[in-house]
């Protein structure tokens, strides 16, 4: 395979591989008795056979110079050809019918220990004999026992005479268990409208659940701004308790099949945006709404769950990844790693739709991105029929004439209008001529004017499920506005900062629940997104919750996560000069007269 | 002063002199503003004076090749020369007289910060900025800070003009204060009777406070053992919690001081017996009492004092000594660390008088312990008029022919006697032949039998404070010789396996509050110690809660610690042949004879 790796004098085959993100199959994590990571030594000396690998190995693989890596010691310079079977199993994530697979290698690393228990003549402690056992076995060295991982520690092996599979982070021992306990990681994005937990097994990479939920901090406020005032104006703390006590529901659930238990979770990855992550780990977030915005902490962070107040394994971290700001946040981060936009050989464009919306430009190498304040219209706020993507919400609007078509979620007679339903409502008056560039309404049957301006009847008293008129107003019109002209002037300015005309874009990757939803001609069509051919853009779905996957089981991946979060340009808009022409110009309801200024 | 350091090229010489153990002076922990770390290079590359340089030091010490150390990289082998006024403030650390003087360099290191606040054009998160800054200008990498001092430190940070004092342990940032701040260290000797606190600021080694209080799990029985039997038949939990709230308490006391507080503590240092480190940090204590008796845990621990629910800084640490083993715990390692038994060039004993006596032998370079159940008599238990050494307690005796003299703490009418006093009591019933080697009472005027056997009045109804006789029963004497039988084979048994005969040793230290009050000559003349000539005994009072001082405020003293537990042989008594014949020989009342068959 062509790799290259350096290690010390002494080293194992298999750990220096594993080490350098090359995983070799095992199932008994390198203790030398399952004769699944077969090598074979081309040239270059190392130990000599040992009498394990003469049970595992036939004689004539001993004699093309099969080895087990993890009994074969690395003296001075070695090749070593990799037979195709023992590479570890890689694991496929799905993103969006896409898949991405990658070498399950997680930071938490497993491993099945056997000691010989205290005797008159050898009465170490508990702490020793794990330490002494380590360093001669594994040759480990420098090994902490978390303190709680301790406790459970000495019970563990009294208890399963003196076995024990253990959880290691870095040198700390973090997690004892039984042998036969699964040992388990958990994803969660913290988004401000819903949170998603995914557990995987952290051995296999096998993803055996997932669960989602609103966040419960809604009770304090709809976005992230009203949440942060809230905190300021009072404390941040029951907004810290809520969304912790979510979690741990989450987690409740995801553990309940049999077989799991949510103190077999070794380990915890976080995203979310720069607000949900500090008041989730008590951070202070008054800054982060007054100018320059500077976030707390923006670098990845490794905390005690127990710190946190989230109940897994006692000894467990919750690593929460890289912010890029304050407005910019790890789910943003997470989404760009998911779809590969950092790596990206072709000019992409990654948007994240919410109330924020975060978009990325990757183009000629460099990564720059912006936050844009596209406002809660996609989610139902604001609009006056508007209502959250449940039962009953109109989500396609179809109008040919004077005839107008609704769909809705699940078939039911509509209530109202979810985010998507509005922005395909206001494409089909645009596109059937009803509104101007401006958004304003003209002559058409369903048109009616009321003591509020003027709307239009999507479905009438007798059509809908409440008795009501549902219909769109002037000034839903005009919220949906303003959320287009945020994105586009966002795209449109990352465009100009990177010299690159809008038509040069091979790829946009959507992200987000509702940039899932989204029909996105309507989107091109009111010029919210450049008027590109619809097969160059992609919706992907949860990319943020993925991201956290993929660093939950591949320390590479956790690497170029870090990578991205510190090569990404954050251009902040208002700081552009032109912003206010090129927002103003965003602002109109016609993609090509929008666009063709651009690059 | 002849010492090589090595360390990397462009290391700063301040730094590098203070990793090895030279403490340069300095006001400004290497900032560059004090001056106060001027040495000579006498040869070799450095860089370049700098402008401040040119600000502290004369145009003639420039000529002279002064630098400030702090501003001065090493590029090469160098030689400088330190001049006196440089070396850092050392500190005297009392030992009952004895003075012993480290440098201070305590694991925590103190630095202060001054930032540049963020701006539109800088508008980096709390922790990137910090970080870039010690990175710049200190030179540290890798730098993580600790989830609380992170809340702490961004709240510090806007009310002082971006300026703090930190408090690192590592590369972990543990602590944010203001510039003003003492940085406090906390030592503590967690005893099996008495909790003992001294409050150190850890910049400048400085005792400032010390307090003791009983330990209240007396509540949960006197003794070890009890304390673990109700550990094991009901819970280990609130015998941990109430020595918490205890050492809460303590801390509430010192720190109640202007200009001290609680949160200004960046670390604990504590020391105890094993069992009250186990039942301390949660640690499962059964195995402890059963064969082969195996602790939890031998080596140091770092844990974050919230763990343990210490209420300090909230980023601190305790760090936990290391035990020797089951039945030898940290407060020994502490006091052969206080009182430099561990590199005695000279044989010496050292005893830790108490329920449980610990006892190590340091000759020819090594060291070995033992333990020995000497029981609760010192303490005044099991003794029919026995009590604690407070008021009133009888704490001399002294017999001639048939007039008995006692003295009394404080002065007070006699109501009981103390631990000195009973050793003092039997010592003299030996010296007149009022006892036989075996403890029976003879004939004499204050010699009376009871239904429960004879005792010997000290102290008739007319002169005793309660109205009562005060008398020693011939099981009291009974007690003391089982106590001074166990220390003695305990004594004997080291000596035999050393190859070493009683009078060869040339020091023994007693140490332990009771070792403080008692009377060598007593001690000696009932043959519970070797009768050498009184000179070569010291009695150093509470030596485990200096050592645990000296961990606190050097970090080099914190690795002679690890260094004795690791090198300390635990001498099981009971699994020594011979031992029956030893103890049984060791409980007659007789120095010469009891001494004359050793070594």
């Amino acid at each position: 395979m062509g790799r290259r790796i350096y290690t010390h004098d002494g080293a194992d085959v298999y750990l220096a591989a594993r080490e350098d993100g090359v995983g070799l199959t095992s199932l008994c994590a390198g203790e030398g008795t399952c004769g699944k990571c077969k090598i074979r030594v081309v040239s270059g000396e190392v130990s000599p056979l040992h009498e394990r690998e003469r049970e595992a190995l036939s004689v004539e693989e001993i004699a093309q110079g099969y080895r087990l890596a993890c009994l074969t010691q690395v003296h001075g310079d070695i090749r070593v050809e990799i037979p195709l079977e023992s590479f570890a199993v890689s694991q496929r994530v799905e993103l969006s019918g896409q898949e991405k697979t990658v070498v399950v290698d997680p930071v938490i690393r497993t491993l099945i220990v056997e000691l010989t228990g205290p005797s008159q003549t050898d009465n170490r402690s508990d702490q020793a004999r794990l330490v002494d056992h380590l360093s001669e076995r594994h040759g480990l060295s420098d090994i902490q026992i978390d303190l709680y991982a301790q406790r459970r520690l000495s019970v563990i092996l009294r208890e399963n005479e003196w076995r024990a599979k253990l959880g290691l982070h870095g040198n700390e021992v973090v997690m004892a268990g039984r042998v036969e306990d699964r040992v388990l990681g958990l994803a969660v994005d913290l988004g401000t409208t819903s949170i998603a937990a995914y557990l995987t097994d952290l051995e296999t990479g096998e993803a055996l659940a997932a669960k989602g939920m609103m966040n419960p901090q809604i009770a304090y406020g709809e976005d992230v701004i009203s949440r942060i005032s809230y905190a300021i104006d009072h404390d941040g703390e029951p907004l810290r308790q809520i969304v912790v006590e979510g979690i741990n529901k989450l987690i409740g659930e995801l553990c309940s099949a049999p077989g799991l238990a949510a103190d077999g979770i070794a380990e915890v990855v976080l995203v979310g945006n720069t607000a949900m992550h500090h008041l989730l780990l008590g951070l202070p977030v008054r800054q982060l709404l007054l100018a320059p915005y500077v976030a707390a902490v923006t670098g990845s962070l490794y905390t005690k769950c127990r710190d946190v107040g989230v109940l897994v394994s006692s000894g467990a971290s919750i690593y929460t990844m890289p912010n890029i700001g304050s407005f910019v946040g790890a789910d943003h981060v997470a989404m760009l790693l998911a779809s590969e936009l950092n790596d990206s050989r072709v000019t992409a464009l990654g948007i994240d739709i919410g109330t924020n919306t975060e978009i990325t430009l990757s183009a000629n190498g460099r990564l720059s991105c912006c936050s844009c304040a596209s406002g809660p219209a996609f989610e139902g706020a604001h609009i006056k029929n508007g209502m959250r993507a449940v039962a009953g919400a109109i989500e396609k609007v179809k109008i040919e004439g004077d005839s107008v078509t609704v769909e809705t979620i699940n078939q039911r007679p509509p209530v109202g209008l979810c985010g998507s339903g509005v922005l395909d409502a206001v494409a089909q008056l645009l596109e059937n001529g009803i509104i101007d560039t401006m958004g304003k309404l003209g002559s058409h049957p369903r048109v009616q004017s009321t003591d509020k301006g003027k709307e239009f009847v999507l479905a009438g008293r007798d059509e809908s499920g409440t008795g009501k008129e549902i219909t769109l107003t002037e000034k839903d019109i005009g919220e949906i506005q303003l959320a287009k002209g945020a994105i586009a002037s966002g795209i449109s300015i990352l465009l100009q900062d990177a010299d690159i005309a809008w038509h040069e874009i091979d790829e946009v990757v959507i992200a987000g629940a509702f940039g899932t939803y989204i029909d996105v001609a309507s989107a091109v069509g009111i010029g919210m997104l450049p008027p590109l051919p619809l097969q160059r853009f992609s919706q992907v779905g949860n990319a943020a919750g993925v991201g956290a996957k993929l660093a939950l089981i591949s320390k590479a991946q956790r690497r170029v996560a870090m990578d991205i979060a510190q090569r990404v340009n954050h251009v902040e808009l208002t700081r552009f000069t032109g912003y206010p022409r090129v927002f103003a110009n965003a602002l109109r309801f016609a993609p090509a007269r929008n666009w063709k200024d651009n690059g």
